[in-house]
């Protein structure tokens, strides 16, 4: 079983998949807490690249290829590996978030997204949670947060609006997979939002 | 006029391509003198993953994938820039030697290698120099100079093998482009052959 957790920047995805994680290994499933970028050792040097630095820093085709890039070495060297040995695994943003920031939000490349996608990586997780909520707020909670890697917050809140209409559309493109998760109120209640989702 | 230099490591490229640089500015053409992986700034990051550290430490389609993202940098901030103000470009490496360490030496990644090409770079150089040497002398050479970046290098005569082989198929594929310079003898010697296949 293999599920992403997607969202705009601040909406709580980190600390759900982690809570997921936590979840299913108490209960004696075996899972594996990744994240995108990075989530094996090439894929984390890659993230640096991307996480850091000015908005303009890459065009946003040079991104979906990095992108892409770590995708590939996640996926080879993490996802499938523990995938095949039966273990579940529990990722913070996947493809999904290529098709969103670099296919709407960012730009227009959407057919790109899903060629390189369909070229190098093919993988789809069996179930992902859209953690939906308002970007003031998640942008709020971002911030309070801090650090170096905020690449993405520094596009500012128009782009997090981009993003959000761009995840709710995707979700309505594949409701089977995508599940709609409401990301107000806290942690406790969207911890359980999303276990009740998952039975 | 955009031309690039190919050849197996330590075949002469960037010695070559620094002195037909200096000789077209001589001549008073506008000429930069770039590389890959590399050439621009965002690049030249990409180039340190690609070119340090172990033989594997990366899959073929995952340096691949950097490989293609360093490319659009380069095209996108010096290349097309340069070309568009009337400058000559002249490039130690660009696509062909995707095609033949990753389309053929290092795997057989051709038709991915095309396809990244046509979805995402799409410029090809108007003429190629391939200088041509066998593999024990340019191993020789490049030992010689040492240095950190001798990730490919270090896979061997074999693997050099491999790549003189691939690239003589490719300029039997592209006559009109690809220019064979015999990679024996002098710097002189060498560059003299250059300019003469030039006019
Ligand atoms: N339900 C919640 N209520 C209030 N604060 C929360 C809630 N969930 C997470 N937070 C806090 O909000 C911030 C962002 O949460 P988190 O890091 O999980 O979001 P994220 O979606 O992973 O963000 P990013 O996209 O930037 O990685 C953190 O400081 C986190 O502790
Ligand atoms: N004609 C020549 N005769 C002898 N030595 C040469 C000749 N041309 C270059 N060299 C030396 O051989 C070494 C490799 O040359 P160069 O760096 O130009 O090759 P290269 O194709 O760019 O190698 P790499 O692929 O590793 O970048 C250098 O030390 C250079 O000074
Ligand atoms: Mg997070
Ligand atoms: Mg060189």
């Amino acid at each position: 079983m293999f599920i992403s957790f997607e969202g705009i920047d601040g909406s709580g995805k980190s600390t759900q998949a982690r809570r997921l994680a936590q979840a299913l290994n108490a209960r004696g499933t075996e899972t594996l807490l990744t994240r995108e970028p990075g989530g094996s050792e090439g894929a984390e040097q890659i993230r640096r690249l991307l996480v850091e630095g000015r908005g303009e820093r890459w065009s946003p085709e040079t991104e979906l290829l990095l992108f892409t890039a770590a995708r590939r070495d996640h996926v080879e060297r993490l996802i499938r590996p523990g995938l095949d040995r039966g273990a579940w695994i529990v990722t913070d943003r996947f493809a999904d978030s290529s098709r969103v920031y670099q296919g709407v939000a960012r730009a227009d490349l959407r057919h790109l997204v899903e060629e390189l996608h369909r070229l190098t990586i093919c993988i789809e997780p069996d179930r992902t949670f859209l953690i939906d909520i308002d970007p003031t707020v998640a942008l709020a909670r971002g911030q309070a947060r801090g650090g170096a890697e905020d690449r993405f917050e520094g596009l500012g809140l128009d782009f997090q609006h981009r993003l959000r209409a761009g995840f709710l559309a995707l979700a309505a493109e594949c409701p089977d997979r995508i599940r709609i998760i409401d990301g107000r109120g806290s942690e406790d209640e969207i911890a359980a939002r999303v276990l009740e989702a998952l039975e």
